[in-house]
């Protein structure tokens, strides 16, 4: 049960945003920029990202909708995708992605936990300064957006599809829309 | 160092913010809502809350800027800041303050460390489900800034009084100006 009144029964994240917009409206909007935006790093490879910081901060909601729609975006499977939450898909990835997602697990970890040599590997692997910045930016956003969920105790999809529907829309649709739900 | 190359030579979080304007724009729009918009919580208040946080996440540059910001709203010195980040004010302040800042200390853990009894306390003792909501999310929001601004190892001010003259500024105009600097 969630630790605060809501006034819809909506899973996670989205039960928070209709009920408070005035500070859902900017948060949507920097999640649209960050993982719809231009960039040279794919919409799939960022959502991966979201999805790696999410795992690690153990947020079930968010790392199963990142997830799924990182599936999506990859035309993966779901075992690659936990694979990779758990590192154990290195071999699968660039050296570029693999030096960003270091890079990210650091940052869930602290933003002083992102070393000299994470950064001149992710440089040497092909990284540019905006892909770092981007990345870092990335996994502060997502270390927000989990507390977020957790902290206020939002509840899970009562059925584990949902994820997978949600992760295909937000794949197709990205952030705006969903400021109406 | 910084971790990558910017155009300028601003500290902390306004470089960034200067070269990346547009994720810049929703996060300063984000801080305003939640920091200067309307709230049951005073403005110097919800400044604690961020500035708390920060430390916690040995964040110098957020902790010390938005400890100015709220000595400048709270008309308090910076021994008692001091002492708020390191809980040994907590007779001096109100009972629902010092509940809302455990709850803020325990989401810079993880969100699923804030406790039933967390929640139950801050009501016990006054707080709203809206000041409990923002104490969440302020608290989230300085997890993801705390990582921005480290996470890419954004410099530090050249003179310490440039937090202080930061935080008054702060106390005064807010968050949308920074926008132009």
């Amino acid at each position: 049960m969630p630790h605060i009144s809501l006034t819809n029964q909506l899973p996670g994240i989205a039960a928070l945003l209709k009920d408070y917009p005035e500070p859902a409206k900017p948060m949507l909007e920097l999640a649209q920029v960050l993982l719809r935006g231009d960039s040279t790093l794919s919409e799939g490879e960022r959502e991966l990202i979201a999805a790696y910081v999410s795992s690690r901060n153990d947020c079930d909601y968010c790392q199963y909708t990142h997830g799924a729609t990182a599936k999506h975006l990859l035309d993966v499977n779901y075992d690659f995708i936990a694979r990779v939450k758990k590192d154990e898909a290195d071999d699968e990835l660039t050296p570029k992605l693999k030096s960003l997602l270091t890079i990210a697990g650091n940052v869930q970890q602290g933003g002083q936990n992102v070393s000299e040599d994470d950064i001149s590997r992710a440089k040497e692997a092909g990284a540019t300064d905006k892909e770092i910045h981007d990345t870092v930016l990335i996994a502060a956003v997502f270390c927000m957006f989990n507390r977020y969920v957790d902290g206020l105790a939002t509840t899970k999809p009562k059925d584990d599809s949902l994820y997978d529907e949600r992760g295909a829309l937000l794949a197709d649709k990205g952030y705006g829309w969903q400021t109406d739900v």
